[in-house]
């Protein structure tokens, strides 16, 4: 991927994203001792980052390509994103969700005209059910994170953000499947002044952590977290990317995610999800090393039961 | 107040406040069948559109006055923001505030420098300390919202909001004391283009609308809502604006606010008090008589208990 893939992304995209606003705040200056800039993907269409890298992977297919529609399997924010994406383009998507997802996350997808293809509540069974419909339907798969494509849209985020504010220092992002922080470290590497990247991941999810420690893909052992949007694996076509460019990934405590996404809640006004959080609370815990710089944090989203929050 | 007057008090108080952003969304204007431009006062400086007031009445001071500093009455964002627009010019602030007062919010007076003076927790109480106080230390008073130059500061709101959204058929504000609804009818008049004002009221303290309907200042009977920014009196200087310039005020349930509410932060994904949802819950309560209209929904605050919340 190139400095110029990138451009042409974030032009092939600009019409059906919002370009999301930064927002900054004195008192979360003072606590971290450094200058934050937010860069607020909770205001992003349909309340996530994830519409960025839809919408590539779409609009980079062929006509013939999109006339048999898009599948993918998520019961998170990519599969709200991909049916919203595929609505905007004109195009079908099959969202293969667990049976036991949540039916508001069920009614988001109906609402953005995706069709929903149930499947049992395991990662072979999510597999098993989108290679059907492909093979069934001729649609075409879309992963949610491990895809060039889907990484390149989700490194927009970034790229606008150092258009705003070219002389960052660091950039914290959540790791999850690795998609948001593949994109980041490229758009660091392509467009920033020296700006490094910094992942943000839960100890109950640490899978990415871990992985650059052994410079192998390990697994998840655990998903015991309440940043849902992070409990994924990272992929073998995100992860040579993240190895290249990322500084370091630092783990969270579930407390310290809960106490950040408060903070931004009480601080910055906003309503973000507990997976957002967790960049933040990265640099909460170790400011000592970034005092005095100018920091970039990814809010990834704002999709979250406001009945019930963790605090 | 003249034109001029209102054009002067933004330039006065422009680096002491930020100019805050306008929010709009599709499905927010499909749901009301308008289009909708919500003008973020929750991101105010600490948090509030009150901050623009309190700014503007101190500047307004001669040096003399400012040496003595001070005072005003308050168990809400006034008390805040007077103290946080004292410590930015450099002048002490005295804020009565009923014993009984939560804590979190004397410890954010303090926070901003203000030095608190306790009293009963009872209307008269309160003025006659404000009183002592004006008396003993030559502190000047600077009333929450019956003040000319409070007006005029609340009034820039929506100023800055025709300055960016010139043709609104519309501005829906909440009711409370009468600044914000003074200050958005001066704007209005003199710098929208035939753009009406509508304030939206709770029921339960609902003194503006029966003012409006008897020409006579009326008290509130009960001031049994959530929308505790709204519990205050109208003022004899904000009346006669209000009387004036004020289209109708629409009455709305504390069911219809808390559903408002709950709208803005699921679809906005920002932080709103109950206060901030009484225009909005107005407007969609009474729908279809602005079908089609350019609509100006002011947000007047972000102040809430996150660990509080009524939904």
């Amino acid at each position: 991927m190139t400095r110029e893939e990138l451009l042409a992304t974030q032009t092939r995209i600009a019409s059906y994203i919002h370009r999301t606003p930064v927002l900054t705040s004195r008192l979360l200056d003072e606590m971290a001792g450094a200058r934050l800039f937010f860069k607020c993907e909770n205001f992003q269409r349909m309340g996530a980052f994830k519409m960025r890298g839809a919408v590539n992977a779409i609009l980079q297919l062929s006509e013939e390509q999109r006339a048999k529609g898009v599948v993918t399997h998520s019961s998170g924010n990519f599969a709200q994103a991909l049916a919203l994406a595929a609505q905007s383009i004109g195009v079908k998507a099959y969202i293969v969700m667990p049976e036991n997802a949540p039916q508001v996350k069920k009614d988001a997808v109906v609402g953005y005209g995706g069709q929903i293809i149930e499947c049992a509540s395991t990662p072979i069974a999510r597999e098993e059910m989108a290679a059907q419909v492909e093979k069934e339907t001729g649609a075409y798969f879309i992963h949610p994170s491990n895809d060039l494509e889907v990484i390149l849209g989700q490194g927009t985020a970034v790229l606008e953000l150092l258009q705003d504010y070219p002389d960052l220092d660091y950039v914290f992002s959540p790791v999850g499947g690795g998609g948001l922080i593949g994109g980041t470290a490229l758009a660091a590497h392509y467009f920033g002044q020296n700006c490094k990247v910094v992942g943000g991941e839960p100890f109950g999810a640490d899978d990415a952590y871990r992985s650059l420690q052994s410079g192998l893909i390990e697994s998840n052992e655990t998903t015991n977290t309440i940043a849902d949007g992070l409990r994924t694996q990272l992929g073998d076509i995100n992860f040579p990317i993240i190895k290249e460019h990322v500084e370091k990934i630092i783990r969270v405590e579930e407390k310290e995610i809960v106490a950040a996404m408060r903070l931004i809640w009480e601080r910055l006004k906003i309503v973000i999800e507990p997976s957002s959080a967790v960049a933040f609370a990265a640099l909460l815990k170790e400011k000592q090393s970034y005092a005095g710089k100018k920091v970039g944090i990814i809010l990834s989203g704002g999709n979250v039961d406001v009945t019930k929050l963790p605090f």
